[in-house]
């Protein structure tokens, strides 16, 4: 079998999410398993680094699948992103190695939220950022983020309350960027639970417009309990922007 | 009566247009017009800086209308964005000279066509930009715009055929910005014909992608024939950027 890395990038607005979950149709793995599957004329099965929730984006998702077939990377990629949607597109693709998948070699990954906090929304920004009309003290909200840096026990920001695993993650860093109007927070890890990014997100909103201190993240980490922490921040913010291995 | 003059930004995607033509509903005056009628009580007629094509954008257009009523300006901004739907926005009102008319006070107007020329396309810029996939020789272009710059008779370059009035116009500045993937094009003048801007994009276009000589500009302009220039580049990459007075 022959074993391939594929580097994507998809707008999740229409789209169930990653993966299939239940009876759930149209995902982002489903559609590149059909087109793929076609094209090649076999079955497969494509891993991604991670699942991304319904309506998240990607703008850098990595995917490994395996083929019998011997592929010609540049026409592949040219073939292919002609079958796919247009809010979905493979950027590269290179063979791998026999032992590499997606999911478990990765390391680290990183996160982009986008906050639209300007005076008037930015209507070009509304699909793929949330907008937040109070102003944001981002002082706040870096104090707030510098004490979810670390590895901690993250079960208070997981959106699944029975998940069973181990939900101790490992954050190294989390940036706050302002520009005109917008406020670009990155989350980088080894992982993330089921909803954490955007629960982070929805916290350090709370914080940034007062609602909440920034000292109450270290009371919210040790309680283990959802309920102590913030909203989850919605979907439309969200993208995958980094996979490492 | 009172005179308002308004700075709007809108998704042009799903409109026909800034006005209404013949019996073509669902254009962003009339939304407008609906819109503010409505929160005033009375009829009112908003007057744009000029038309842009069905699925053309705004980045930046100005707009006045008259009223009996006084309007709190804030109060007002606040309430018909709450009203008006997500892809059309008041980014800024203000109280202006009764004389105030913001077509035929306009002394210059700026577009802006966004290519997205990169190696694999931008699909979050989809509806924003129109894709090249040939790589696109931007001296060349610099080249052919120079030739446009200054005062010409653009019957060439305009898309209505029946034109009765001058097709004379001044173009003071065409400006080409290269980023990674992509070339913006920024037109300035004193006016601009039907399709004009997207007329002339495609004649760069094809001047980019080799399919003809920058010189055959001049050759263009004095035909004075619509069949000479190049083909309409889509609405998409197009949006009205800046209106001065």
């Amino acid at each position: 079998m022959n074993n391939y890395k594929l580097v994507i990038a998809y707008d999740g607005t229409r789209y169930n999410g990653w993966q299939r979950q239940g009876n759930t149709e149209n995902t982002i793995q489903g559609k590149l398993n059909e087109i793929i599957g076609k094209y090649l004329g076999e079955e497969v099965d494509v891993i991604g680094s991670g699942r991304t929730d319904k309506g998240v984006h990607a703008k850098m998702q990595v995917v490994s699948f395996k083929t019998k077939k011997s592929i010609d990377i540049e026409e592949f990629v040219t073939d292919i992103n002609r079958y796919l949607p247009q809010d979905i597109c493979i950027m590269e693709a290179s063979p791998a190695d026999g032992r590499f998948h997606a999911r478990l070699n990765a390391v680290s990954k990183t996160y982009e939220y986008i906050i639209d906090n300007g005076e008037v929304p930015d209507i070009f920004f509304r699909k793929y950022s949330y907008r937040v009309e109070e102003h944001l003290d981002t002082d706040a909200m870096r104090k707030a983020a510098e004490l979810l840096i670390g590895t901690h026990d993250f079960k208070s920001f997981c959106g699944n309350k029975h998940l069973k695993k181990s939900s101790v993650r490992t954050i190294t860093d989390i940036r706050l960027i302002e520009t005109t109007g917008k406020v670009y927070i990155y989350f980088e890890g080894d992982g993330f639970l089921q909803n954490m990014v955007r629960i982070m997100t929805g916290t350090l909103i709370e914080v940034g417009t007062g609602k909440r201190d920034y000292k109450s993240i270290t009371d919210i980490l040790e309680a283990k309990d959802r309920e102590k922490a913030g909203f989850m921040a919605p979907p439309e913010g969200l993208s995958l922007t980094k996979v490492e291995y």
